[in-house]
């Protein structure tokens, strides 16, 4: 491996730690990198160095945006009285291209996962009741992934739902249309529009 | 897509580019990246602006490397009567973790490909010709891919060698242990080990 120039083996070690990519796909990335002219390379550089400039939370949803309140929580055309509760950005982009979802998101941040030392205090949930504290009528639809954090995480919140103080809100959870284990972000919008319209009361 | 702030859709568009890469699969590496600390952001970003810094070219055997000669023609204890014939400079890095193979190199930088405007002029041909002009006995093992460009490649330059001013030199290629279309930088050792022992002359 020491026959590596050493900025190739260094950049093919940082592609070794990204999810999924193996040392041999590593390789193969950077060979192909080193291909490319240098103001390709520059802008890659750039687009990861920049990565996290500009990104804020939203204090409604807890989604990432660049403005505060996001795109989606000032869209007045959206119908409030329907929050989808979901784990990460990328649901929510999963579940807005669907036709038929017009309501407003709640970003967990993530599930709880004692194995992962993830709690509930952990995630946005506080901030999610508070939201719902108002007195009009509303729906909470749950969108967590079908996995069994994401099952559990939807059933201690669907508990605390239940309180008296929250009986104006229904509360519901998409349809099984997806299977278990499978990722929300990646299902098909078909699957997923099935999924919202058969959802049903916990 | 407007829903993600620039900073994130920027960088998907870099990693949709890479060979393999889709936009799920990009999105999935960039939220990844998201989560990690700036530090590692940071060393990612200079990995890549760095990746061409200081690589240089073997003037014997066109081999990406840091000094030159490169580490591998610098070694005295090679055999310098075999050289072994490779597109790229990851086939190297393939055919030298074998065991039993203690000779030199020649990348070519590419096979000829008029499809994609590659001539035998674009690659190391003649150089390698010029290499061989010294009357040692010597010994040539193709190890170019078992497509149809590097198979093509190979007898074009073992034609080249047919000359009488290279008649000190024998001509093998690596056996068949590769099935067609393969890319010799994933076989695995053993099959690599097995082609080499099953050389035959052109």
């Amino acid at each position: 491996m020491s026959l590596l120039p050493k900025s190739i083996q260094n950049l093919i070690n940082e592609f070794s730690k990204l999810p999924g990519i193996g040392p041999k796909s590593a390789s193969r990335l950077v060979f192909y990198l080193l291909k490319q002219p240098d103001i390709d390379l520059g802008s890659f550089s750039k687009a990861v160095e920049d990565l996290k400039k500009g990104i804020i939370f939203c204090d409604t949803c807890h989604n990432m945006t660049e403005k505060n309140p996001c795109v989606i929580c000032a869209d007045n055309r959206r119908n409030r009285n329907l929050i989808c509760v979901v784990e990460d950005p990328l649901d929510v982009l999963a579940m807005d291209q669907i036709d038929g979802f017009e309501g407003l998101f709640h970003v967990l941040g993530g599930v709880i996962s004692p194995i992962d030392g993830v709690g509930p205090e952990d995630l946005k949930i506080n901030e999610l009741l508070q939201r719902l504290e108002s007195k009009e009528p509303m729906e909470v639809v749950f969108a967590t992934n079908p996995s069994l954090e994401g099952e559990a995480t939807a059933l201690y919140i669907a508990k605390l739902l239940k309180q008296p103080k929250f009986k104006h809100i229904k509360i519901t959870r998409i349809g099984r249309g997806l299977p278990m284990g499978a990722d929300l972000e990646y299902a098909d919008e078909y699957t997923l529009s099935k999924a919202l319209e058969g959802r049903r009361e916990f």
